[in-house]
């Protein structure tokens, strides 16, 4: 029997990624974001939605660019730290000692220290609430070897991403492998043969 | 040293939504989608992004309403079923034996098996490119009784949902607490004094 629980942003699993962006002095700013995902195949893109009091919110806005990290499970206090504070008080770098790198492609800063990361352009906002949307077309994804087999193959396992469970407030790793996507639903085709 | 992939859709994690909608006739289907997640805490709302070529994508078009539904790691293979088998051929919910259950809230019916489902109706849809975004909002969240204390309060322990891995098509289970959200990352707010 389901029992109603209301109007809530419950929804399992929710990333934890780590967005960054300059803001107009050309100062990094990194911050936690759980409301965000793929949106979209050809072109590659994500979506992530911020509220407009961060300071994030102005800079992508600004300079149309961001970046996603992904942080490994061993990063979790850190991760939380960009959640917390904001940089229009602190200077997230300076505190956690992370590093800010150049991207390549887009004007926004990606983090050292995550071994996986995405450079993002803005092609589309929409504002929907509490929360706006920015879509970033996935201009580059750059992975530290650490992290890759010997054929340069990425490897979620050493990635190690963990998940935030919302109104929960907790942070969960990752388990084992269950399975190969596209393949081992096969069973229930023959089924219906 | 990063090394650049090119251009694609890798973040993880990305989660494994079920996504119920009602044909033109009546007929439930049920498919699984991995590019979503919650995208507004007000209204609260949760992002979808389906080709036109689905089943669902037409659903969710004239019906202007769906459901999320979180499967647990013991059900990977009827998920994976789900993301491979088109609705326009096969009646899913009868090849799986699963049960569309009709909501209350929204013209979409959701999944009995899922002990975590969320009512959402449309409110605005963006064509990005391959994939169109759908925003809903969500109007109830159920869960069932085995997933929450004797308080009524939901554990992601209990739900055990798992997350798909983009390029590396494999699925993966949850695992254990890393900390508790808004709090964990506060050694730093004091060390910034």
């Amino acid at each position: 029997m389901k029992k109603s629980l209301g109007a809530k942003t419950i929804l399992y699993p929710t990333p934890t990624l780590l967005i960054g962006s300059y803001d107009e002095a050309g100062k990094p700013n990194v911050m936690t974001a759980a409301w965000g995902g793929v949106c979209c195949s050809i072109p590659p893109c994500v979506a992530v939605s911020l509220r407009k009091a961060t300071y994030t919110y102005g800079n992508m806005m600004n300079r149309k660019a961001f970046t996603v990290n992904i942080p490994s499970e061993n990063q979790v206090a850190v991760v939380d730290f960009f959640g917390i504070a904001s940089g229009k008080k602190v200077d997230k770098f300076a505190v956690s000692g992370w590093t800010p790198v150049k991207s390549d492609l887009v004007d926004a800063p990606f983090v050292k220290e995550c071994s996986l990361v995405l450079e993002c352009r803005v092609i589309h906002t929409y504002e929907i609430g509490l929360h706006t949307q920015f879509i970033g077309e996935i201009m580059d994804v750059k992975a530290d070897d650490s992290v890759m087999d010997e054929n340069g193959k990425l490897l979620p396992e050493k990635v190690k991403p963990f998940f935030y469970a919302p109104e929960d407030h907790r942070y969960f790793g990752m388990g084992g492998e269950l399975g190969k996507a596209h393949a081992i639903g096969k069973s229930f085709i023959k089924t219906s043969g």
